[in-house]
């Protein structure tokens, strides 16, 4: 700002100068530099140029500032170990399956990764070939068969698939009080060829949480706020990069709008209805059943 | 991403297609677009294009997107009605100054407005001329007297001077429990000819809060944590723009690095030694006390 007595004196109403707006964030940025650890500068000074950049683009009002302070409050009050309102809001915004991406740069051949979502519980048990790990739960059965390779089509023997999916309410294990026991989550592991069995119930699609912050946000927009039916698969092998992902039902609701980003075409995976008898674990289903079938494809180191 | 059958048999190493990232971020501000609001749309597609950018520009890492979450998380949890941690991130990051830049572009011979801080407390009692609104607190005393005027010279009789700041050890009421009566902040009403007098202690800088997520930021940089000795006057007069703004000692220690950034030169102003005596109220000062000038000159609408 121009101080001199003739500015002070004339009473000008020329805006603020612009340098001196552009002036703070460089002071903001130089400031953050100083961080010991270099990847910390990086992170703070990228971080304020970016948040002045947004604030300045929109000519952020101090009203709409403190509703985003009262915003993040109350996203923050609202998280805790069961409920994480902070990871649903970045993936609601595309910014988690954007850092999906950023991380798990695969080649086309391997199967490549989705979202982790805020449900995924350590430690599942490790189940048999083919075990329910519905445990009698209301639902369609679901035989998912495949094999676990390398992306030279050589089979990973033994390798641990760690699943968990939502019940027909779309409630997760995570997200229910007083479960004593693994709810719809096992680990299954392939054999020698890399063959694998899992047999559960059919996803359904489900809303993501409207009563917080993010449902907020959503309400008064035309965004859906579903997840098409699909289920988790995490595998962690030596030798290859760890892959988290999801297997979609074809001709679900909500694929195309997805509200987290993350579907891919490649994981969508037909639920082919079988009547009762022979069943793909080699015993026989006394119901009609759904069968589908995919190769996970893991990138080496 | 290719998924054409000789791209997925080729096994090549290229990384995940730009394209592909690049779509994530398209789709979200497309989704984003349809908030039915223009204002929401605005807002939420610059910010997702800006947030986007971030992660981009520093390859966000998944465990570093974690470590945000939890900081988030922890930083929403400390915040209360008497403690605001994310007024403080957006102190310390520079944004509360570019927000209070953008939303003040006052004329160069307007007094600047800097930050509002998270301490103000509303309906505080309006006190005769040159009332200590200290009440006794240990301090130097320090009277403030000068005009309220408009830009064109004129003054703005019966103008209200909201003030407030910290005790001498850094505390502001806002921070302390059990305060029963209005403490180290009071409302001053000038006179017809805009003159006013203001009597209080001496302020002294002082330290952010450094022990939350806030702290946790700064501990590892070089960077200063505190503020330099000031304290706030909000005006609001009928015809005028609001002004919030601070006024600093000059020579105190931490001007040139306040850690909000809310120094402005035209806002440092000397605080004259005086003997005991006569004092600037017009009565007499037992002690001896400290004394600043300064006028208050706001912007018509």
């Amino acid at each position: 700002m121009d101080h001199t007595p003739g500015a002070e004196a004339s009473g000008l109403t020329e805006p603020t100068a612009p340098d001196e707006l552009a002036d703070v964030t460089k002071r903001a940025m130089d400031r953050w530099s100083t961080a010991h650890s270099p990847r910390h500068a990086d992170l703070m000074t990228s971080l304020v140029q970016h948040l002045h950049a947004f604030a300045r683009e929109v000519e952020l009002t101090e009203e709409e500032w403190m509703r985003a302070i009262e915003w993040l409050t109350a996203t923050g009050r609202l998280s805790d170990d069961k409920r994480q309102e902070f990871i649903l809001a970045s993936d609601v915004l595309g910014l988690s399956m954007l850092v999906v991406g950023l991380n798990h740069r695969f080649t086309p051949a391997a199967t490549p990764a989705t979202v982790l979502g805020p449900f995924h519980i350590d430690g599942s048990p490790e189940v048999p070939w083919g075990h329910d790990m519905s445990d009698g739960l209301p639902g369609t059965p679901l035989y998912v068969t495949g094999r676990v390779t390398s992306t030279d089509g050589t089979p990973v023997p033994g390798a641990v698939l760690d699943v968990w999916q939502a019940d027909t309410d779309g409630a997760y294990e995570a997200q229910l009080p007083e479960v004593d026991e693994a709810r719809l989550r096992a680990k299954y592991r392939a054999r020698d060829d890399g063959s694998f069995c899992i047999r559960t119930i059919a996803p359904h699609g489900y809303s993501i949480p409207m009563d917080g912050p993010v449902g907020d946000l959503i309400r008064h927009t035309d965004i859906s706020h579903y997840r098409p039916a699909h289920f988790h698969v995490l595998l962690d092998e030596p030798g290859h990069r760890r892959l988290i992902t999801h297997l979609f039902r074809a001709g679900a609701a909500y694929l195309d709008t997805d509200v987290v980003f993350g579907t891919k075409d490649v994981l969508i995976v037909p639920f082919t209805p079988r009547p009762a008898g022979p069943s793909p674990d080699g015993a026989t289903c006394q119901r009609p059943f759904l069968s589908a079938e995919f190769d996970f494809v893991l990138q080496p180191d």
